[in-house]
C-alpha cells in the first residue's frame, strides 16, 4: 500500500496508537495541538538532529527499520554528551507519496525500538510530504550537571568511549555491497554505520560523578570534535596515534587507511571527553563496565598534534567528512 | 556568495552571534551538543512543524524573509491554540548547497523578526544538506490551563477569531502573480498567506480565563479543524454560513468562492474555540481587544451541518486542502 492512499490523519491515529505516551509527567502526548509535559525540577536539555535522504542515508542500503532507531539515537548521543538523561521525543517526517507503508512501518517499529530501548515517550510531531525523506527529531531530557564542551585545561587527560572508524569503514563496506546478517565478521562494523548505539548510561555515569571536564560525541570525527572542544575551552590537544582504540572488525577490514577512518571518520557516536588527571581513580571503577580508552592530553599550546609510537609530533589535519556528498 | 562556500560551522556561529540566547532561564544556548533550559513549575508545551519547499512554500513566489517567519508562526500558533505562551525555539535547516547566503540571511531575519515578536529565544538546532529547502521548528512554551480539542458539548458555542478564508485566497492571489507591496488592497490578503499572524495573546487571555472547553487553531481548514474538536469531544456541531467572518480583501477578491474559501481554506491561524453558553460575558470583555466571532454551536448529534441564512440545514463537506501538490 502506498501511503498516498493513507492519509496524514490515518498515519497518525497509527503512530498515535503505537505510542500513547504513558509516561506519568505526560499531561497530553499525541493528537492535540502541541504535547504537554510536566516539568521537574532538573535543567531540561534540548536538541534536534535532521536526517536527510541521500545525505545522511541512502534509502536501497540503509533498512527503514535501522533509519527509524538512529534517527532517534543520534539525538540521545547528544542528551548522552552533555551526560543527560533523555525523556521525551519529537518526531518529524516528510516522504514521498508513493513511499511504501511498509517502509513507514518498519521506520517506526525502529524509532520505537530505540525509544523503549532508552525509556524516551514519542509525544508529538508532524507529517508532511516532500521529495525524498527527511527526518527531524528533537529529544527533550533532563540533566542535573550538563557536562559542556568549554571546561578543558592544560594537562587534563583525553578519553574515548567504544572504538573508533567502525561507522566510515561499515559505510565504505555497505557502499561495497554488503549487508547485514551475512557475515559474522562484517555485521559489527556494518552496524556501527547503519545502527549505531547512543552512550547514554556512560554518559551519565560520567556526569553523575563529575568526572569530565568537558565533553561531545564523536558525530564529526575524532579531529573535528576534538577541535570543537579545544575552540570552546581556549586549549590544544595531543593524540596518540598507538592508544586509539580500533575493533577486531577495524583490523580485519581497515586495511592501511584503519588510522584515517579513526582519526577522521565520524557518525561513530562515541563519547570523547577530557578529565583532570585527579579523577582517574574514579575513572577506573567505571572502566568495568565501560569501554574507556585514554588517547592523549590536552595542551596550552594551540592546535592538535598527533605523536606516533616514536614520540614524532606532528601538526594533525582537522577534517571532516561526508558519506554521499 | 553561495552557501557551499560558507560551510556549516560558519553559518552557525553566524546564527549564535545573532540569537546569543541571553534570555535569563537559559543555562545554555546554540553551540554546544544541545541546549539546557532552566524549567518553571508550570506544564511545557512542546510543538513541532515541518515546511517543505514545493509543499508549504516556493521560493520563487514566497520572500525568504516571509518563511523565516512563517516556519516559527505556524508553531507559535499551536503554542497560542493551546492558550500557552512559548518560550523557546529549536531551528533544523536543510537546503541546498547552490542556495544564495542572501536566502539564508533573509530568512533569518525573518525568523528572528517573530522571535523578537514573541519573545521567543532561538535555542539550539542543526543545519543540514537538501536537494530542496525543510524547515523543521520545535518550539517550547509554558500553560497553566493549556486547552484541549476534546472538552467541547452539545450547547457550547463556536468562535473563531479574526477572519476566515483569507490565506487561501492570498494563495491563489500570489499563484496569479499579485506580489506584495503593490496594491494596498491585495496586500492583506497576501499577507494572510505569505506572512501570518499566530494569535498568542488571544490565546494566552482566553486560557487565563478559563473561557475555551476547547481549542485549535485553523491550519487544515474550518470543516477539517472543526472535525478535529467534534472527533475529540465527541459531538457534532452546526455552522451559520451568515455569520463566517469574511475581510473586505475577502469580499473585493473572493467573489463567489468567498465562502468557500471560508470553510475550507486552510492555513489561516486563527483560533477555533467553544465555550459554554455562561461564558458569554466573559467573552464579551475580551472582544474590546480581539476580533471574535460566533459562528456556530455544538450538537449532540454526529457530523457537522451547515445553516444557510434561510435556515436551511444541510451535512457539510469535510474537505482539506492542499496549496501546491
Amino acid at each position: 500500500m502506498k501511503l498516498e492512499r493513507l492519509g496524514e490523519r490515518e498515519l497518525i491515529a497509527a503512530i498515535r496508537k503505537e505510542f500513547p505516551g504513558s509516561g506519568k509527567n505526560i499531561v497530553l502526548g499525541i493528537g492535540d495541538d502541541a504535547a504537554v509535559v510536566r516539568p521537574g525540577r532538573i535543567p531540561l536539555i534540548l536538541t534536534k538532529d535532521l536526517l536527510v535522504e541521500d545525505v545522511d542515508f541512502i534509502r536501497s542500503l540503509h533498512p527503514a527499520r535501522c533509519i527509524g532507531r538512529k534517527s532517534l539515537n543520534v539525538n540521545l548521543s547528544d542528551i548522552a554528551a552533555m551526560g543527560g538523561n533523555p525523556k521525551y521525543a519529537l518526531l518529524g517526517l516528510a516522504f514521498p507519496p508513493d513511499l511504501s507503508l511498509t517502509w513507514v512501518s518498519e521506520f517506526m517499529a525502529g524509532f520505537g525500538s530505540a525509544a523503549r530501548q532508552a525509556g524516551v515517550d514519542l509525544i508529538g510531531g508532524d507529517v508532511s510530504k516532500a521529495l525524498t525523506i527527511m527526518i527531524s527529531v528533537t529529544v527533550l531530557g533532563e540533566g542535573k550537571n550538563t557536562v559542556r564542551r568549554s571546561g578543558a585545561r592544560p594537562g587534563h587527560r583525553i578519553y574515548v568511549s567504544g572504538c573508533l572508524g567502525d561507522a566510515k569503514l561499515g559505510f565504505l563496506l555497505t557502499m561495497k555491497g554488503l549487508r547485514l546478517g551475512r557475515s559474522k565478521s562484517a555485521d559489527p562494523i556494518l552496524r556501527a554505520f547503519l545502527d549505531p548505539v547512543p552512550r547514554i548510561a556512560l554518559g551519565r555515569e560520567l556526569a553523575r560523578r563529575n568526572i569530565p571536564s568537558s565533553m561531545i560525541d564523536v558525530s564529526d570525527g575524532l579531529s573535528v570534535d576534538l577541535m570543537h572542544i579545544c575552540e570552546e575551552s581556549g586549549t590544544g590537544a595531543e593524540i596518540e596515534l598507538a592508544r586509539l582504540p580500533l575493533s577486531p572488525g577495524m583490523r580485519t577490514f581497515g586495511g592501511k587507511k584503519a588510522l584515517d577512518y579513526a582519526l577522521h571518520g565520524g557518525e561513530d557516536f562515541e563519547l570523547l571527553f577530557t578529565a583532570a588527571p585527579g579523577k582517574q581513580n574514579l575513572l577506573e571503577s567505571l572502566k568495568k563496565r565501560f569501554k574507556i580508552t585514554m588517547i592523549g592530553r590536552m595542551t596550552g599550546k594551540k592546535g592538535i598534534y598527533s605523536v606516533d609510537r616514536f614520540g614524532r609530533k606532528k601538526r594533525l589535519e582537522i577534517k571532516g567528512y561526508e558519506h554521499f556528498t
